[in-house]
């Protein structure tokens, strides 16, 4: 039995349920001759540990309580105070995992997941790399930074799994690392990678004002609490960007080509966010609907996608054949066809659910699952 | 730099192409910090290996030469006479590839590649499985035979990959397996696997006669040199198999139903080839026709496809909605919906060609690429 220790970083949405599916995938992952060792947990204020990181876990039992505490908004503070758990708190945090990684990598190997939304965890990601142990991200930002930063995390690519950065638990990124090793040559890939952004133009295709379809679609919780957040473009530039480094472009956030849904003016700096959508949203409809009525005139619908190809990478609406995977793309699902060398004449197409707490921690989990082949 | 040596059975079409993509990506996996080791090859023949596994290998300017033999459908045979390889003849190529195995595998490991189309290389895999080798595989045979032979080859998962046994390189199975390893559970897949068969059931649509669609699929070179092997739907089969043996299933290929295209009457142990497509085919145009102007009364198309869920594992022509992933595809790629809990509203859809040499063999070496991370 492969005994695989697991440090977590971040047990919001997707860290909670990944802790939960740890639990409940106990049975598949001992026929596979595997157990995942659960020796740290923290969230931004609290690293938890068991007395001993050599031979003792966290149990599952301690596991769902964790999942409980975090599904009422509570700190992982609150389950500090059993004695059962070293505790290590707020400036300690990185350090200590950065201690646990140089411990077990001698000796049994440690895969540190990043399931936090945070851009300070890139320092102990590349240290933990550099010590020769295995990262699994959910987390866009260490992979959206500086290049530099890149380029160190992906020092030994091996060991970096981020399936979930991209298109939640779709196998977008297996799917391209595979290619890529099998020296197929990606001329393109163009896919809409919003799940919130692909309601929103599926619906306003419908006829339905933009501001109306914003708004119901912060009620169904497709949105973030600022649905600016989304409208803005950023989170799908930096997938886009995530996937152009993947095909080894030496590129920033600053040079992609962002298209946002609302202008600078309504920007959160300058308009709170009861005003956005009271009085900011509906000055937009008449623009929107204008370009979906030249599109439609065209045979063309309108997405909001990201465009990576030999001279582009751009993130914005674009019109396209009404008959294309991504024209015939409804709800909130995610699609993105790659054209490359093996997949010239149809592009390869994958399409899904991109988003929700269980699909993006299943990604998450299976990454873990994978990396296990490098630990013996 | 980690060195895999590899072991290639089968060097047709995939086998052929395989080591051109091997010597075409020496840089990229380079990059990557793996030297792919070329210790043996075979047809059904001869197997030509250098004269010590343990420090030499096929090098490239003789894999090149072996793939220009192999396009021109010369043997191994005719290269052997170089005086720079071992040879192995016939019967003895079997055993010899068990003893390589034997003396790999306790130093560096080996990979063995089955590109055949044979089921006699089923005992040989097993053996170097058990001894502790990875097997990568394009041939369907071994995997869709006897259930006790499926059992000792998948006796240790991660060290068999095959992807390239459905779909071509389109990444089925190494999605299938993280969606397991990650917990999901998987209700139902629903699949078009057959380019030809997707061809030939997109073009009766357009109310073109079976026959003719047939002969010019033949023509096309998107048949077997005898298309009853692709009506017949045991191509089909066997890949359902395999998915469904990778879902849990244990069952074998008598136990899938099976809609063959021709009647009993028109097979190749009683009407000869050229009598089938002169005077056999023909006669089966109205009954397609038929069906297919039925399903189109109902806003539907027909698909000839393999069909799993909990209760079902069968393979023939359905009527789906024209709307659908499968009732959308046209011409010759293959897709496949896969429904699970993460992917419960709509399916996870994966689509593009599912056949073609270049595309196989990609699989195959992406597969290769993946299990080097079983070896220090």
């Amino acid at each position: 039995m492969k005994n695989i220790p697991l440090l977590l970083i971040g047990c919001g949405g997707v860290g909670r349920q990944l802790l939960q599916h740890i639990v409940s995938c106990r049975s598949i992952h001992a026929k596979q001759k595997v157990h995942l060792r659960v020796v740290g947990i923290c969230d931004s204020k609290t690293l938890l540990v068991p007395s001993d990181v050599f031979t003792m876990e966290l149990d599952d039992a301690f596991l769902i309580e964790v999942c409980q505490a975090k599904l009422k908004g509570s700190s992982l503070l609150t389950l500090s105070n059993s004695g059962q758990h070293k505790v290590f708190l707020n400036s300690e945090i990185m350090g200590k995992i950065v201690d646990i990684a140089a411990l077990l990598s001698r000796s049994t190997g440690l895969t540190v997941i990043d399931c936090s939304a945070s851009s300070d965890t890139t320092g102990v990601l590349t240290r933990v790399v550099d010590l020769g142990c295995c990262v699994v991200m959910a987390n866009k930002k260490p992979l959206s930074s500086a290049m530099e930063d890149y380029e160190k995390l992906l020092a030994y690519p091996r060991r970096i799994r981020h399936e979930s950065t991209v298109g939640a638990g779709l196998p977008i990124i297996s799917s391209l690392n595979r290619m890529l090793s099998s020296g197929d040559l990606v001329h393109r890939i163009v896919g809409s990678l919003s799940g919130t952004l692909g309601f929103v133009m599926s619906e306003v295709e419908d006829g339905k004002p933009f501001s109306q379809v914003v708004r119901s679609a912060k009620n169904l919780g497709y949105t973030e609490p600022d649905p600016r957040d989304d409208l803005s473009g950023m989170d799908v530039a930096r997938k886009a960007l995530i996937l152009a480094r993947l095909l080894g472009r030496h590129i920033v956030l600053d040079s992609i080509k962002v298209e946002s849904l609302y202008p600078e003016e309504m920007g959160p700096s300058t308009m709170s966010l009861a005003s956005f959508l009271e009085n900011g949203l509906p000055l937009l409809d008449k623009g929107i609907q204008e370009r979906v009525e030249k599109a439609s005139s065209n045979g063309n619908v309108l997405r909001y996608v990201c465009l990576i190809d030999d001279l582009r990478c751009e993130v914005g609406i674009q019109e396209l054949p009404k008959s294309s995977p991504l024209g015939r793309l409804r709800g909130s699902d995610n699609v993105l066809e790659i054209s490359s060398r093996c997949y010239n004449q149809q592009p390869l197409v994958i399409q899904g659910a991109g988003a929700g707490n269980d699909t993006t921690a299943a990604g998450v989990l299976a990454d873990i699952f994978d990396v296990q082949d490098l630990f013996h």
